[in-house]
């Protein structure tokens, strides 16, 4: 293998640029010339491909966001737009793609691959934590940490006021985001689109608050099935019936998404990357590199995408039991 | 003077702890007893009046919201209501009061001094910055790095994504926030209620960025006379009419009001909780302890409410030149 | 089992809070009388012991230091200071502990278990990551994140004037913290105890740097075998030779003992103190609660006091590669 | 005008960035071309001067050090090097000077104009707060404000031990940093150059605290006249002769020159800039561009670095009265 490439695609997460970093320089290490394509597999078939050097990636580590662009292509869709990609890679003499990315992104790797087999690796780069072959994905710690910093706040105001937070989260199929900073916050009540949420167990409890006289958090999943924040703190409102007591909703947004990525991101993007540089030359492909139980694992794209990681069961027990 | 009592009203604001903990220590070393009212005129009403000794306020110069709890009061707004206050404060002997708070709270000090007599003065605790008679209110320096550290974040993700962001801040009448954190955020553009805005020339300024390929940030005080950030978006979006440009809006909400102030915010509260009681030794009396020019000044409660304070017109004009 | 004791003992480590009220909550959701020792052995021996509530574990998981104090006992290890504890235990009727810290309080819980039989079981609270039995210690990942957010700023400073900085982390006898923010702060080498510093490499390698025009980071943990940073930059230094080369020194100190817990420290301290209880009420004892590959395990006191937890291997490696 | 340079020197300040932003953005808005030179007079001498456009100082606004480095340079203390420096701004056509630094590079700037005659203006850049002519100087709230949130963490773990903690932070020969965070976080004593430190008093009420059961912090600024944190720590610990008390030491050091600039120091970055700029175009020179009481003001060289400023008094008294 004597050139490679890497591509960020996808929503971006935090820890994605210390992951280009690290297939960058072990790519360099190990001999091989490394190219960096700009706005993912959009950028694949216009060309954007440059090489990169070892000073390409200098003094990124800590930055968000990603310093290779991301989109979302429409024509990689098309078997045209995905026929082009080919060429431009075959006119650059690339032999192998790292993707990092979400699902999305391994869907797309895997149709490109399985027609024009360039041996591709992926890294799991999204926040919310819901790829399966990876026991945490490369943003998903600095996304906790940011929501669990801004709920750190919200209690200040909520405690000062007495008064009943509603803080929506990322996490459009996964609950992963709302329940580890609902029990690192110390929330009442965390709702996640993974398990029916009971509105009647929360406005009973919420009655038997003293009468205006306490204050509650309530973290909610973008995708919990009652609804977004604004909609469930209506309904419970409205049971609740109590002009006393206040209600408030926050949606923490594309915060959640940005940030200096914390040591945990930063080092398993840095170990994803190098994995996959490695695998690509010991002749893995069709695969994603991540770490299960502390140990870097490939894992089939087709088990990555059609496969569901649990949500762990006494997490929210955890949150039931602490919240008393 | 023998016993005073300090409370906190209106919005909650980081920084009141730092400035109760300066009122209660003042007071002892002064050799007065000091008394803490919670939840602020309805506390007084109720008789929630507590005695404070010096470790009362120990480690609590470094958290956000408030010990002493806040509320609006509708009660106080009646003359019964207030009489109700001047009996429980008589009862205690309180013979000065401390109040921080923003213009709501320092219209009710003031109709209640000149009704009872007992000498007050207050302390400006409010994010917004919109009071009179002080350069900064407490709060105010915290609240703008925590929406900056927030643009901060989301420029990684619009820069990566290549889209156009209106950041919603706080602000109803006042554009401080707005203005701080757009220039310190790098903003393109800034909208505030204190000046007419021209969406036309956003919408001109946007029309002309590169074809999908470049972000912007336009931060929006939520008391802008366009409307708030996501009507602003729509308008802004109907008119720029280019399917290849993003658009997003995140409203920074509560996380505004809470967190842990800043060094120049805690240092204000010293000062101006210090200079509270010192003032009612000093016979000073409806009036607000600020800091102007560096220096503690004492201005009466009538011109803290009448008057306005105006933002630096260099300001905006910072903004447009270095925003190119 | 009706009542039960908790404490924190040894270095305190941040976390060691929502441990305790993680501890305090699952006994009164599951029925159980507890109490709360100050200061450590030495408050169980002085009896320092107070029934807690829901509420006096209020606000508290996000703070760091522990609300229970900690302190290293001399008179615990004699054993008529033992018999005092015991008494004392008795006294209250106590029938279970919770002992938080690492391998010292440990130590002492085992011979106590030992002697006078009551059930007791460990939570890890340390910063340094070094007991066996637990992926992750509580405290670990906030001292890493607090060393990581120094070394970025240190980082700044250094770019700015091309210096060479020799940064030290805690760590006496494990290099863990070293490595991973040795990893995450992109820093050329770092020197641990669990392996042997080669200085000759990074006097050569530092030779190599263009004249006086560029920066490095070396991340030392105190307890290297070839001395704390002072020395080693001392010794570099002096065979380095290069009169145009600026060295500076950072000890991180204390402060990677401080702060708020991340959200990592949280759900861990979380998980494991109400693991505690849990296996207080099945009959588990004279063991540690930890998270081994995302699951609670048990693990006698004697294997984690005897057993050394390894470096990963490749973590080493990957510093080499990625600061090239 | 049609021709100007900017550079930083002297140590490294959060804000320098912003201010390299707004300098070359306003320069350009008014139509002049604008040059960085790297390595600051050395770079000057040496001809590291390069043409930047809007995009040179693009996504730099929030990030600390200093994007054209910063030296201290020998050469330029002789007529020689000025000679140089000269001949190399000619041969670019340079017509004005925006010098970033403190005091040493004002007097290398006054000295230069002196000689060459070619306008130049300078803004203050450090970190120390010692500059007159301006009521804050660029960097200064940052370093205050990371130097507080070292105390707030050291605070959690001296509480958790009952530990005298004694905490250095910068300052040769001033103690600004010192007594702003001194307050905000609360410190037992602040020990600053500008007055003389009275150890008798420390000793004596480090004796009345609690046999070994209270925590205490305190301040020192590196160049009190008493000596380093750590030698004042030994005569203290020494005159109070207590074993039961933990004494212990924590040096900032170089965390304090690095970092995100906050809100103030962006802003106030901002302003200098472009008031530097516009000073140029209207002709003043020899002279620095400050903010006092909210206002740009222009303040000679000379007076900059002949004049010195206060200390406020009353700040040393606030950390007397709050700290009972």
């Amino acid at each position: 293998m004597k050139k490679i490439a890497v591509f960020t695609s996808g929503g971006d997460a935090p820890g994605m640029n210390a992951c280009i970093r690290a297939v960058v320089r072990t790519a360099i290490f190990r001999g091989i010339e490394v190219y960096g394509i700009t706005y993912g597999y959009d950028g694949m078939i216009d060309g954007n491909i440059k090489r990169m050097q070892s000073h390409s990636v200098s003094n990124i580590i800590q930055r968000g966001g990603t310093i290779l662009k991301s989109a979302r292509s429409e024509s990689f869709r098309t078997k045209e737009g995905r026929q082009k990609a080919y060429d431009q890679l075959k006119s650059f003499g690339i032999e192998g793609i790292v993707a990092i990315g979400g699902d999305g992104t391994f869907t797309g790797a895997k149709v490109f691959f399985e027609e024009f087999g360039i041996p591709t690796i992926g890294c799991p780069g999204t926040i919310d934590n819901d790829i399966y072959g990876t026991d945490y994905t490369i943003g998903f710690d600095t996304a906790v940490n940011t929501a669990l910093e801004a709920i750190d706040k919200i209690r200040d105001t909520a405690a000062a006021h007495d008064r009943i937070f509603f803080i929506e989260v990322m996490g459009r199929d996964s609950g992963y985001i709302a329940v580890e900073c609902g029990i690192g916050g110390g929330a009442e009540f965390v709702m996640v689109p993974e398990t029916e949420t009971d509105l009647k167990k929360v406005v009973k409890s919420l009655k038997n608050l003293r009468k205006s006289k306490s204050s509650s958090i309530i973290v909610v999943a973008e995708g919990d099935e009652e609804g977004n924040a604004e909609l469930i703190m209506e309904k419970v409102k409205t049971k609740v019936n109590d002009e006393d007591k206040e209600f408030k909703v926050t949606t923490l947004g594309h915060i959640q998404r940005g940030g200096n990525p914390t040591a945990r991101d930063r080092v398993l993007a840095s170990r994803c990357g190098m994995a996959a540089v490695e695998g690509l030359i010991n002749g893995e492909s069709n695969c994603m590199a991540g770490v299960v139980n502390g140990d870097v694992v490939y894992t089939t794209f087709e088990d990555c995408i059609s496969k569901t990681k649990a949500l762990k069961g006494d997490h929210l027990k955890l949150i039931e039991i602490l919240s008393i």
